[in-house]
């Protein structure tokens, strides 16, 4: 939408407050980081006892497993039906890995492409691969993608996750689309939670690669800011009710519900993909940590657990976005130079600036001592072809800070926009 | 060595008595395992106070790092450090992994083949790619090879180390052969240590490819029996003493020190090597577990809190490795059946019986309730052309059922050998 005469002679009207504003910040000597969607010390807090939850002497899981020694490739049978429960699927469907959902989802590919998934013909690297990228989408995906040349296809997200027009014609007209990437509840960096329709289409549609698979990197699936979570369909199931079983690679972890780098990851998928992904892991290691499993395991207890921990964190992470959200309302709403999300959950807010004016603004926010995701960082490539996303994570800085964040990255909005003009 | 006529009477003259006792120990239905190399509930009590070396409230590493947070994708400065008196390089040639130095040799593995590595033209997936294998061997490093289709050319291992004419041999000459595994000192399943000759030439070798890689697994480095350690040459010092200084991939874990799934993995290797694995490895992770780096530095301090450590290791295992051998001499000594290791270290005693006894051995006492490793397992392809080597672990089991698992043992091969006969 272009701005408005009122709009404009507005922006233009401020500039010189403007300025001495943002000059006034950059006197201040601000270092503040909104980069990454790292918990708060907080938040951490929170699991703080789960340290002393595996005490000398008290190792053994609930089966009578020493935890201590090796094996279990898929993990302990309890923390498997706990993170069945997590992903809604049956406990023979889950695998869990290491500390990141990052690293499975990784794996995942890199057998794919060497080695084949149940129901191809082979390594994928045979041929060209391409992906299914919902943009603006998550970084760390799609270095994935980069760093094996995997070609990527963005398609754009709405409120109910990506275009699935799009998404649809590209996937059935195309066999060398073998993946997609989704974020589908409070989706990164858009908050967006995919639709039930969006769930079904997925599930259902043609593909012209019969060994097509979605991996769902359901990273915020408890992770919600009020207590109205928002629907999301299973995709699992809803792929086995469509007569395609195994399309769905469902991923979770409890880096943001325990610790970061010190928590859980785990697959969960048809029994055939299991079963695949559970041979190349043991090319691969002897066995997970399986204390660290026993520590969460009693910790949490069950899947309530986890939820009654999670109404903790949003407790700590609310006010963070309110903050956020409650400065681009004062300093931007009806000036037409933004938009931004109002997510219920997960770890972002995404903003778009006017075209072209995203780098800019990340640059001079960096110029006064505020860091932000590189613009484009939401895109394949790195490359947003509007220059407009930026991506704001609100959870590690404190509510002074963030309200001090937003205002000077609100000011860096109508800079570069004036410096467009 | 044919058996002399002298021992062939003996053995036949006993093979009533050795079938009575045979059949005896099938009667008592028997259920051991002697097959991996799995630490002891006592050994891992060793290890137990670890459990509490990180309480709730404790959690800042030396440095002054949050370690329930992300980053540090290469470890804790200071487990840095200790991975670095422990490999015997400067703290920047190392890399902190997950709980598996498998995982780590799997992953530089699958990197060289996608990839390439310093040094090279690119990714080894490109063309053949052949490995030396010295023989008998570990079976999960041959299980890598042969997940990846590399094809393995196996070397046979004597005292001090494998045939290094042989080797020098084979990689001047083949340009394919791009990698070699190793298991340095008290190698997996013999308990040979690689002389200094042997790591010299090792480094000086001319390779036909000039990106030719040594996986150094030194699985077994703090792995005393005896309080004299075997000497070991450093592999790194002499490739760059050689001019190769990017030879030398070096692993280690505590697997087998601490708590074996609950342990912490490292790489040594030039720097070039090291921003090569640190590179690959940011694509897979936002970091290691470093709750477990702190709770393994304030446990062992210093590689002399490691070294005393393993001393109370050795305690515990040398008399189930002098029981395996003490009954191996009282059964066999001078049949001409079969020969056996004595290491002075590891996890393992290699023994070899007449050609063509070794998979009927395992079989027998297989029937007899004692289980074995499979015979071939310590070669390439499962197939030990020879078929007469057999790993036996000693750690698990107690010295009173290593002492009857042995004897039944040497009583398999008797058979064995009669039956062929």
């Amino acid at each position: 939408m272009p701005l408005t005469e009122t709009q404009i002679k507005s922006l233009q009207g401020r500039a010189d407050e403007i300025k001495a504003r943002y000059d006034a910040f950059v006197a201040q000597g601000l270092s503040l980081d909104m980069t990454r969607g790292k918990p708060s010390s907080e938040q951490l807090d929170l699991a703080e006892p789960m340290l002393a939850s595996v005490p000398p002497g008290d190792h053994t899981s609930p089966g009578g497993v020493d935890c201590r020694n090796y094996g279990g490739v898929d993990g302990l049978p309890e923390m498997k039906a706990l993170f069945a429960d997590y992903l809604e699927c049956a406990p023979d469907q889950i695998l869990i890995g290491g500390n990141a959902s990052l690293t499975l989802m990784y794996d995942a590919v890199q057998q794919a492409l060497t080695h084949g998934v149940p129901g191809g013909d082979g390594p994928w690297l045979k041929g060209t691969v391409k992906w299914i990228c919902p943009v603006p989408g998550y970084d760390r995906h799609f270095t994935i993608c980069e760093h094996f040349g995997i070609e990527m296809i963005p398609v754009e997200m709405g409120e109910g996750g990506p275009d699935m027009d799009q998404v649809e014609a590209l996937v059935a007209a195309d066999p060398a689309i073998k993946g997609m990437w989704a974020v589908p509840r409070y989706s990164n960096p858009t908050g967006a939670t995919y639709s039930d329709d969006t769930v079904c289409r997925l599930a259902a549609m043609k593909a012209a690669a019969p060994d097509f698979r979605i991996w769902w990197d359901n990273a915020y699936g408890e992770h919600h800011l009020t207590d109205r979570p928002a629907p999301l369909s299973n995709l699992l199931s809803a792929c086995v009710a469509a007569g395609h079983p195994d399309r769905a690679l469902m991923f979770a972890s409890t880096s943001k519900i325990s610790f970061a780098g010190g928590g859980l990851a785990a697959l969960g998928a048809s029994a055939a993909n299991i079963d695949w992904m559970r041979l190349h892991t043991s090319k691969r290691t002897i066995g997970p940590d399986k204390l660290n499993q026993l520590r969460h395991l009693r910790f949490f207890g069950d899947i309530e657990g986890i939820r009654a921990h999670m109404m903790r964190h949003a407790e700590l992470l609310r006010p963070r976005f309110e903050a956020v959200i409650r400065t681009l309302r004062r300093e931007l709403e009806g000036s037409g130079l933004a938009t931004w999300t109002e997510p219920e959950g997960g770890y972002f807010i995404s903003v778009d600036t006017l075209d072209g004016c995203a780098s800019r603004t990340v640059a001079l926010a960096a110029e006064a001592g505020v860091k932000l995701t590189p613009a484009g960082a939401t895109f394949p490539y790195r490359r947003d072809p509007k220059d407009r996303n930026i991506r704001i994570a609100p959870s590690l800085p404190s509510v002074e800070e963030l309200t001090v964040a937003t205002e000077l990255f609100a000011l860096c909005i109508q800079l570069a926009t004036l410096e467009r003009m």
